[in-house]
């Protein structure tokens, strides 16, 4: 390790023990505190900086001095992370970054923390060895990712303006293997929702009452089978109606992608046999096709040993995966239609429906897509491979529609970097080649026509 | 009170604050000082008592000089409790027991303990009056009836000269109603399981691999799901096929059993309303028809917020309440193969069977039948109706094989009592209905010819 790239590892181990989980309202501070660190950080390369308050977790913008003429690039990145549980499961706490295999493991590695420091460390560098950057720049961080950015929309709404940009870059997704740089032109939508059954006033002796009152965790179970049929395909009526069908373009090349055979898949994500939704491959699953999984489900007694208790009350967690050009707000509708109907007897079913965010498409040969393409091949030494991906960033929409700017996305993870679990990691090769990444692309976009 | 049932209370009350868990292993020593206790009471009562080991919590077995030609009466109860939790939903301290609106407050105050005291406080009294009791007493209270009494069979089966007996009196039932005394001839069965359903070797980002891979906790769901037909009966292959009809001398009684008809059931459980298997009404669900009940289900994140994830791991505990004359051995083959039949694709099933009781049934008219009957007029001032009890007390069906001896079942339980559940609680006037009740008992045994 030079010593530049030590300093560098040194600056993203502070930013990682910062415990900045945004969904639990315990960690406020330390969300703010994070930010704060931040302001520090982007302040001491000579940026001027700006927290600004929202209703939850604070806005970190920061820019250099904007000449009339240069282009304006604008990297979003954030700063909150999920949370760490089942704790138990990690090797190492997961807010004291430790190093083992040419990895950084800790919480927030990944996703986002050590990529969007990938482009603040770029920055740093460019900055030193050149006095100046290329381009007018403008980093947005914000601390509310991982809850949906419920306060970025109204954000860029007030301060368009000042954010007004040719192009957006984005370093919050993957690559898809080892040493092959992948740009993404698309991103899974999602929309969120809680389902609560209510059955007894209490807990029942399941002897004294089982049989004559429904049972709450037997009515949400019935309810979470009732939305795919046997084959895996979502049993919603209408969730299929807006899928914009795959291109041949995109099959052809997706077959062809490593790290996306069955025997891969397998492999990473450690399942015993793979499933899906039947007529596509694993890439075409996770990339055009919509989902709709549970994320937690929860009802009686869960401790050791046994409880003949019939429960009072149930509950899951839903996420649907959304591809163009579905529409949240229509899914979410369709769905909590859908509960309604199959709310079994004898219990009361309450949806409160939560986050979600739009799919995003664009076309990765523009010549800001060129570009981007560019400054991967410069920085990892190969061609990129084009791809969508599976997860959601709602944000990204979120900014073509207000700013009216695209987003190249430049992703740093790798399939085993093992983001929202435990164990998250993050490879250092991905860390150094990122710094490389972000100054080349500074250049190649300042260059574009 | 009077100064003697305030004497009564009190002794109760020490014996309700040890937290006599026996399926928390940390609660072990807890179940011993409240077993070490009881043999401290009886031995004051003039009693000869031991205190048996056995693989987990010991056996406490009591009785007074035996002499011939008098009638053996066995006196069964049991000093462990459920689990408090949630513990959240107690009003009171469910191990500082506290009298409020007539009644006592406490985990154990009905199941078991409360109950077995009044046997024990009913001998005392005669004891104290006078001097000696009509028949050979034999008291056996064991510390594991809340986990299926899995140490009590080999005990029976090794005591079973000093056991032998020709009536065995068990309060570890219900009243059907305030002031209506009950006596029951049947008991439901039990077979339990517990599932674990495992996907990929860690929790995974739901949009990063969702859709490409099995969901445990839709899985498990699933799996679920598949126990009932969607009007509510079971559709386990085979799971009808040994239960017992009911008799029209059974349905036309239970038909006029106060406090059973739909509104009461309703408002006692709280139920939004009731459900179960049609054609047959809330008593004959209870009574006399099986059921398959989740007891807790339980994969992913539960806590506040939302977090994307698709879960590694989920389970489901399971219990079926089974009539006669279905047997939990033959049920849980059936179970299991019907888990193995529906075990998802793309997961692994694995299935840990539990503990199990076989159904319990006998004649309420023999002439150890009468004489409960006969009891329960005497100390509560009606005649008793005469029921099967939804609950399990596998013990009675393993006495009845082992000891040769039927058991009156004399429960002192009222439908608000809440047992398993938070508030746990027994009435003052069945307490004291029950010491009663407990001398006339054995002088009414003690005359059958």
């Amino acid at each position: 390790m030079t010593e530049q790239f030590q300093r560098q590892v040194n600056d993203l181990f502070e930013f990682l023990r910062f415990p900045s989980v945004s969904t639990a309202s315990e960690h406020a501070g330390d969300v703010r505190a994070c930010g704060e660190w931040l302001v520090g950080k982007l302040s001491g390369m000579g940026l001027s900086v700006d927290l600004h308050e929202t209703a939850k977790h604070p806005v970190v913008v920061a820019r250099n001095l904007h000449v009339d003429g240069r282009k304006t690039v604008l990297i979003y990145g954030h700063y909150d992370v999920q949370p760490v549980d089942p704790v138990e499961l990690w090797d190492s706490a997961p807010f004291e970054p430790e190093i083992r295999d040419g990895r950084i493991w800790a919480r927030g590695a990944t996703d986002n923390k050590g990529q969007m420091m990938a482009h603040v460390l770029g920055v740093e560098q460019m900055l030193e060895e050149r006095g100046e950057l290329p381009v007018n720049l403008i980093f947005l961080f914000e601390g509310e990712e991982e809850i949906g950015s419920p306060n970025l929309v109204p954000f860029l709404e007030e301060h368009q303006g000042e954010l007004a940009c040719d192009v957006i870059a984005v370093s919050d997704t993957g690559m898809v293997a080892r040493g092959v740089p992948t740009m993404g032109y698309g991103l899974r939508g999602i929309t969120c929702c809680e389902v609560t059954v209510r059955g007894p006033k209490g807990d029942l002796h399941s002897g004294v009452y089982g049989g004559a009152v429904a049972n709450p965790a037997t009515a949400v179970a019935r309810l979470v089978a009732s939305l795919h049929d046997a084959d895996g395909k979502i049993a919603i009526d209408g969730f299929y109606d807006d899928v914009k069908p795959l291109e041949n373009w995109e099959r052809e090349m997706w077959a062809q992608i490593p790290g996306m055979s069955k025997e891969d898949v397998q492999e990473i994500t450690g399942s015993p046999d793979l499933f899906g939704e039947p007529g596509y491959s694993s890439a075409e699953r996770l990339w055009a096709r919509p989902t709709a999984e549970v994320n937690g489900i929860g009802s009686g007694y869960q401790g050791e040993g046994s409880k003949t208790v019939l429960p009072s009350e149930a509950m899951a967690k839903f996420s649907f995966r959304l591809v163009p050009n579905q529409d949240p707000a229509d899914i979410s509708r369709k769905v909590q239609a859908h509960l309604v109907k199959y709310a079994p007897a004898g219990v009361t079913v309450e949806v409160e429906v939560g986050h979600d965010g739009k799919p995003y498409y664009t076309d990765p040969n523009s010549a800001y897509g060129m570009a981007g393409q560019a400054a991967l091949e410069k920085a990892f030494g190969k061609k990129p491979v084009l791809i969508r991906e599976g997860g959601s960033i709602p944000i990204i929409k979120d900014m073509q529609d207000i700013l009216g700017a695209d987003s190249l996305l430049l992703g740093l993870a790798l399939p085993d970097c093992q983001i929202h679990a435990p164990n998250e990691n993050y490879y250092l090769e991905n860390f150094e080649g990122g710094i490389r990444m972000s100054q080349v692309l500074l250049d190649e976009l300042a260059n574009v026509k």
